[in-house]
């Protein structure tokens, strides 16, 4: 059986085996310090573990996998820069370390070098992979654009947010799983389920951390609760509490978001019971377990052995477990 | 005969069919704007020649040189990013239009686009194309990294600045030959001998440039004289007349480049001077000729008949005629 603790030694590994130590220095250090950023690992592991779901091992997934990671990172490199960003995983960002151009230019570095990497895959179904690729890392930046969009409007809608999340987040993590399955060999139906299970894993993914962000524990989640709030994001318990506040809760809510210097404390204590008051929570943890649920059922529906579904279950669910 | 009249053409309707008027419209319309500022289309021009120098059309050749040239204007967007320039061909550039974050963010789209042109190639020689593209697109953000390096460095060479502008501006137009001439199905040879003549006609092109931005006639140059002189840019003029100058010229040489507020006339005036004193203008007037002449050599050693190599001989001319 392969296991994910398998699975993200090899990327591990992979990833050391890039080497970015070469010149001009100036490019390719800040590319390097970017990988070694670390993080879960996510996106290859769903691409190599969707692949090992159709054949014996996962090794043709490989340069897909690290394309698939190094993409990720160069999203996060630029959007560090463009919300000016100083702290990724308690470190200092690109931008902060090295400054603004040198972060534009290694993140475009790493575009190119996502592209190199899926190139050297060699598979028969290549053409669509790359299509994929494309695909994907087009509706990336889509969904980035609407969610800098979103930050000077005042009447977004759930469903625009969840459009925005599915592009921005969602559809990397799909895009992962449909490109290692299609390395594998699956069937069109297989693929298109996977693909749709990332999908809703990947909503449920990130409107739980908009919830732990405002409502979590944290020493288990990490970092600072509340940031969200103090920033006034447009998350998904924000934009509900909006739609299902009456006069009175909107305005409230209006006056926390309006406030010029707020009591930190003070603020999110206000906010967050607002969340409470309006709803807003409880229908934030109701659409996640829709979406997970509604995951599984994806998941369900693939045709392969029930051995080998039950095992990529467990395996997405360790993935996907956060820390309440 | 394929003339460039008729592939001019060609790419201007090509490049009218691609469809930037798509949401979300903050970052598409960027993206059109930056393709709609015109420019020679020289590097398609030159992939859809070479391709056409070895096959009687050029069709094959259509998607690869559309990516080429989305390909280069992404470069000028995200180089106006860096450089803080306001404009480009007469017009406001993208950052300054539309601010710097769209810029990074419709930059980042217009490179994943070019890619996704590039992949519309139906080839037997994709992979080589794409292993090309891939390369030349590093190289390329390699020699805009090492020309930001140059700006804080005062002992560039003028090897380092061949290698630079290499890298710049000359491994893209090298790479569009070659492109074109692997889709066109040419001999190892011939490719090679393509690319080599791509190299030595791009860096010549880009000395030439660098010439006429200090001694053109404002006139038919089409932009104010000067600009490199007044800003110290290190142009394989400057850094030959530093190489050759006496120890007096190079006093007077850094007396200019020190000056907080010069009176633009004087000070183009008197490096200017310089350029002709210690012998740099005529040294680089040399080179250019070197290289154009070396250049035109790769071209006769194809092992195509003699006549397609001078009708391509003649459209290179036409295409790197320079306004004096």
């Amino acid at each position: 059986m392969i296991s994910i603790e398998n699975i993200g030694k090899d990327i591990e590994r992979w990833l050391s085996e890039l080497d970015y130590s070469r010149e001009p220095k100036n490019l390719y250090e800040p590319v390097g310090y970017s990988m070694s950023l670390g993080g879960k690992r996510l996106r290859p592991t769903l691409c190599l573990a969707a692949c090992a779901l159709f054949r014996d091992d996962y090794e043709d997934a490989k340069w897909c996998a690290l394309a698939i990671e190094v993409f990720h990172n160069f999203t996060l490199l630029h959007d560090d820069v463009m919300d000016k960003a100083g702290i990724r995983r308690g470190k200092p960002t690109v931008v902060a370390k090295y400054g603004i151009n040198a972060a534009i230019l290694s993140g475009d570095a790493m575009l190119i070098e996502s592209y190199r990497l899926l190139g050297m895959t060699d598979s028969p179904s290549f053409a669509l992979v790359d299509e994929t690729f494309n695909k994907v890392a087009a509706e990336v930046c889509e969904g980035q654009q609407l969610d800098m969009d979103f930050e000077t409007r005042t009447d977004v809608t759930t469903d625009e947010y969840l459009e925005m999340i599915r592009l921005k987040t969602a559809v990397l993590i799909a895009g992962a799983l449909k490109m290692g399955a299609l390395i594998g060999g699956a069937t069109a139906a297989d693929i298109e389920a996977l693909y749709e299970y990332g999908i809703l894993i990947g909503l449920a993914f990130q409107i739980q951390d908009d919830l732990l962000d405002t409502f979590g524990d944290e020493e288990t989640f990490g970092k600072a609760i509340g940031g969200d709030i103090m920033t006034n994001k447009k998350t998904y318990l924000l934009i509900s509490a909006l739609e299902r506040g009456d006069t009175q809760q909107r305005r409230d809510l209006a006056q926390w978001m309006s406030l010029k210097d707020p009591i930190r404390e003070e603020k999110i204590a206000g906010v967050r019971a607002l969340f409470e008051q309006t709803g807003a929570r409880k229908a934030t943890e109701e659409k996640i377990e829709q979406l997970f649920s509604q995951a599984m059922s994806k998941l369900r529906e693939m045709e392969i052995p029930a051995e080998g579904k039950r095992a990529f279950i467990d395996n997405a669910q360790k993935l996907f477990k956060r820390k309440k």
